[in-house]
């Protein structure tokens, strides 16, 4: 029954599923013990779908082909096929499907190490003939108020692309559909602007996330200028830690979209170079409206705050008012109504009415006291 | 009502207009979607005039023509006329005009969709015979007490410049002026030359708004000096605000001009480059301007705060000290306004005048104590 | 009986022994004193073994063999032996023994001192033919809710690898698992691979640090939430103080590795520096876990303070509703009990409900005041 | 009237006169419309002096000649003749006389516009024949307390030296001395080496403000210390805005300094630059102690307002003892003072004395508990 | 009289001479004009010794000689002696003797000026054929709870090396005693090594001040847990600046030694180089203990408002509980006291104990109420 009170004081964001969520995000790899050999595959988090899915797109000017498939094998052949192939894999949790594809693509353990691990920073590693990208892909959890984090790596190589997912369920259904309809340029350039295309939409996603806080923001100032309960600032505070872990996330997504800029790695054609100075620009702007936000988030506490303060004066000044006028009052009355025999001023027929009006006095100068003192 | 009443707590300031443009000034291209093929032209923002007003400036040193055209077509002859041609178009809104200048001129998909997408940040972009530059333009609106802030694309060609701007109503018109009565050095210089005299009045106008929130940080302090109210606290949180936004433009704008002094672009002469670097220098003097409104609105607030914190101390001290003077004072008179038939000293006659002075004694001592102790 | 008081009042966490330890990871070589010869080995911080202990393995990829020594001459061959090996010595107060090594090895003087010497930062240095790494081993130490800290000091020579830690017990019981049992590849490969795993081990080990503290911080926070009392508030300062000295301990680590993966030091293969890239960004993931938890720990605190603040606006609230409406009251019935004896009033039979009436109908318009402040 | 008791409260620091200051200091160039043309001749700030005053210096190692002339045309010869001329101008309304002083000796438009241009930032810039360095003249202002800020322009040509001031008054009469008598170096070096030893001048005046504010500080801290009036309070919050002006004036100066003794400008011998390396060395000592000073103030501030924490929490406790023992006392009495005819309990003649024992007992446990709760 | 109580509440730390010393090191050259010719020596700060004090060591491998001499003229042959000579002079007021030195090992006037002119920041700077180096000396007043700061200068040439200080008495003991007992490597080398000896005490002595004042945090911290009172918190903020202090004069000692390091000054040899390069370390071990305290303070600050911030939280409550609980029963009580003739329940028997039982009812309500508020 405690525990269900302080439910009621902790609203859900601050709750234990909350909590194991943002700790996961600030602590790597749970799971995995210190000294094991590196490279050892062990995936760690939360395995988040049932079954892992495998997806390709195989794509040229001309044509298009598009299948779920049930073993990775059947994408060995996209390593040395002239089309542009897309691979994706929702869910991480089968260590050796990935092993599968890292030995026959050549990618380092490390890289496939990286893959099944998550709670990876952002980052751009490259090596002799493949890319490797890792990238937050955020959502507005809007149910629970926080902001949902999910790693995607991207494998990028001559002529074929991986994307690996934690779970299904994506921003690249524009793309995707684009593939298919042909539209726009994705069709006829290589794997290398898909792989542009992808962190294209992993960045504009973003900003959905940050509209979605910035309202919240704005719903919960609104909050806490009407009424002075706790439970707006808790939530406030809550909403501030999301912006921390997001801030986490995204710090690293701009410095690798900025080291893919400066490097002019050799996988992106110039033609591309263009286009992925744009993700950059982006990425920079989530990363200043983080801040921005938080330089929101915080004033709207400190405003808070020094409401409190000056509440917290004006309700003094109304007692202090108060007591101050009737508390000496009330003692002269009380001299009065003692019972001693002696008391020759109880018995003239004026004091009654002189003692009434010297009290109206001194209740009046204290009123002219406390406004020359401006509390009233 | 209830809706009437918080807005009498909330100034004008943070009312959801307010909020829409704080919030809006923070999170770019609400309307596009991600995943969209990059280079779509989409219009975001809030459309500011009904209709897209296009006038032209064609100038050498011996003439000048200017004129309102209703197609941009009339605008293409310009990309090889010998002479310099300032093209600006009011309002963003009809991106098939963008689309077919971008076209004709040869500019790159992503040029032009960052013309239409506003809330872009300041930056300088190269291509091969043109250079993109987009600048925010700010106001300050006095009705509302808050900074205004439009988008300035500018496209600078060899011998032409086309500026894009959301509504009517520019700070260019010394400018234009000068190049009709052929005043200074415009009409003798290229397009580059013009292209600075806007960057100069842009850059210029922030201080106009800087003067303007100065001017308000000063009327708001005078009053929270003189009343202990929450309606200037409220309205400093605003102003703090519009100052975060204000740095958040102000910013990418000062390194948007570092970089044209720095890279040498082509596209500007030597002489102009002196120029340019007057700008930057100007720039710089904006940020740091906006850097010590931010210092000076901090502290204004820290120091009601601790004014307030002052104060209070004062009011507990007065109700204290009344409190304890007669609150002991009128338990004792409280004692022999009891009816106890056995109270001996109500019938001796010295007693009455006696307990006056005790109580006098016991209300000096109080006020003894409180002077050694430095509260009264 | 006092100091037992205050006893209660500190948890734990700020008694003298935790004292010392915060105070002693600040200030290095209390025992030695200022213009010593440079290089004069002295042992300084606590002892924390009772014995030296020293072993070692010795291994190349088709043998291993493993034993502990009583003197460290048993491990001068390790010179010029072909093999790699692994010396390990436990406890660094036998200075005489890392001498001994010292001069036999050619290790610069400064670099045994620094072995014995605790409390170093954590750093890389080169030498001609060995590098020395110092590197920060943490563990946390739940009994006393602290981190405990101790000093890993490597020296990487061609085919030698000799650490010294300051106690028995490591993190690297699955390194020397792997080496018994030629899993992984740490067989195959020189001693420089062996150092890596071990800064790999040791770097892990931090995240188990760092979920410890995420836990504590997390409970504390539901502490503080839950009830208002200063012991969680104590308890999350002390944490705060635990992030302080672990900042201190995690940043130069963080620098020294980079330093590694930039340098590329001759003593590591390309192959490993591969790896140490890994470890490097591992340390990067530490550093800001660190950081983000710096910020949760605060951002805790602020929220507990607010809520106090706010707390004390609600019973100041409840405190002036109460005397502001009884304590006129209680003169006004003051006034009806004095004595006087021409008191008119007090003669007629409806001056009591009257009075009854009108106090009713005061009490009621305090509340309709209190109701329209929005205090009630 | 309200005015006047406005002004009591906001002592002098904070009048009018100072926010024109602040806020001129922040904001630039008000008169000057934005867009007019560059290299306008504006001139901006306050007039200071009624007649702008020419005198020029004019010496080689064997002879001196010194002048007040009426036309500026008198300098003109300077710039072709051997010796060394410092002409000094104080006034910049005259904006004719620096147009016909730049158009003789080849200075550029933008340079001329910066002279007369007040509160421009402290800068170095390099032409072709010419030197342009602005620095900041600060002067502590004692009746106001606040620093007095001037524009200094010097002019730097091969063999003159061109210094412009807002007004009469500066801190390099014993530079001049020095040249009159011949002391020292100043006479046998060229403009570079006078030009180094005006900058010293100006730099060294800064200590000297520091010195005030420092001294400022110190008297407010001790009045901080001795009473609690806000007084103290609102003057330290001048002077830290003083510190943020003097801040903003200082920094570019040391940067500028910085630039010269970086760049080893063409106009500066190596024997000057040996002497610009130590002005530099000051003003990054101005800088620091500027910094030092806001830390100062800063924690004068802090140590006041948890002194009034402290205090509030004292003052409460002394309301809480005496309200919680004398409340349930005057209750008790009150009970006993009642009028109804069926109280027993007042008939006998040992209740007067046993309820006035219950009485000091109920205190007195009162006071233990408080005493065991650390209050008294 | 209101001195010596001011006194009583201002600590020793803050009285009058520790202002004199903060401020002190703030502000550079209190005594010395601006405009002054550069160079001139002019002996700032306060003077520390009577007499000027001069000693030599003069030594090589196999000889070593040292005596106190009358006029510093005897040391003129050490310029040209195959020796390694370490001239030690204490007190700095007979610029004469500078001066003559400095003619006679031809010292540029600046660095002449600097020697004389103590507060300058720590600072190397290479002349031709000598090197001149500034060190703060560090040592922990325990008297005045302080950090005492003696300016060191030292000239290093090919084979000599100058050393001044204010006072006689410092931490080169035990060098001294190493160069007379041939211990270690001093006698064996150049004055270089000599030069890094001296730097390595200097540096080493900051050791035992952050010792010091970690002590007396730890001390101040306790006492700051263990009661409420103002003291340990004026005393807190008094270290708080003693940080400051000492982080002024540290951090430029740390870039003086990284310059040392980094230049590869032709001065040192390459083995000093590795001794340097310890020496930088334990610097930057300076400068972070001297942050980490600064946090400690801070912490223990913050912790300290928190702690009033909740026992204020506390008091109110009980005042409030107590207040709400007994004024309304006091004002039932007070109506039945009042005289009115006409109160028929005054006449029943059953009144007096129905009515103690409503009370009672009303209190356990109250008690029922504050409990469900978890205010007891």
């Amino acid at each position: 029954m405690s525990r269900k009170k302080k439910r009621h004081l902790i609203p859900d964001a601050i709750n234990p599923v909350y909590h194991a969520q943002v700790m996961g995000r600030l602590v790597r790899r749970r799971m995995k013990e210190p000294g094991l050999t590196p490279g050892t595959l062990v995936h760690t988090g939360v395995q988040k779908v049932d079954r892992v899915r495998t997806t390709y797109l195989d794509f040229d000017p001309s044509h298009v082909s598009e299948a779920e498939v049930d073993s990775v094998d059947a994408c060995f052949p996209f390593k040395s096929s002239p089309t542009v192939s897309w691979v994706n894999v929702d869910g991480l949790h089968e260590v050796d499907l990935v092993r599968r594809l890292g030995e026959h693509f050549g990618w380092h353990p490390l890289l496939m190490e990286d893959i099944v691990g998550t709670s990876q920073r952002a980052k751009v590693e490259e090596y002799e003939d493949h890319l490797f990208v890792v990238l937050p892909m955020l959502r507005w959890d809007a149910e629970h108020n926080q902001v949902d984090q999910e790693q995607l790596s991207m494998v990028l190589g001559d002529r074929y692309l991986f994307t690996f997912q934690e779970r299904a369920g994506d921003v690249f259904n524009p793309v995707r559909e684009r593939i298919r309809s042909a539209k726009g340029r994705v069709r006829s350039r290589g794997a290398d602007y898909l792989a542009y295309a992808l962190m294209d939409a992993v960045v504009d996603s973003c900003f959905q996330v940050l509209e979605a806080i910035g309202d919240r923001t704005e719903a919960l100032e609104e909050q806490l200028l009407a009424d002075s309960g706790q439970s707006a600032m808790i939530q406030l505070h809550a909403l501030k830690r999301e912006l921390i872990a997001m801030r986490r996330a995204i710090w690293p997504m701009r410095d690798a979209l900025a080291q893919v800029v400066r490097d002019e790695e050799d996988m992106f054609t110039p033609e591309t170079e263009v286009f992925l100075r744009d993700v950059h620009d982006h990425a920079v702007q989530v990363v200043e409206s983080v801040e921005v936000l938080r330089d929101v988030v915080s004033g709207a506490v400190d405003l808070h705050l020094s409401m409190m303060t000056t509440r917290t004066n004006e309700v003094m000044k109304v007692l202090t008012i108060m007591a101050s006028i009737f508390i000496p009052l009330t003692f002269v009355v009380g001299i009065y109504g003692m019972n001693f025999d002696w008391m020759p001023e109880l018995r003239v027929w004026w004091a009654y009415p002189t003692l009434l009006l010297a009290m109206a006095a001194l209740a009046g100068g204290m009123v002219f006291y406390f406004r020359k003192k401006r509390w009233m």
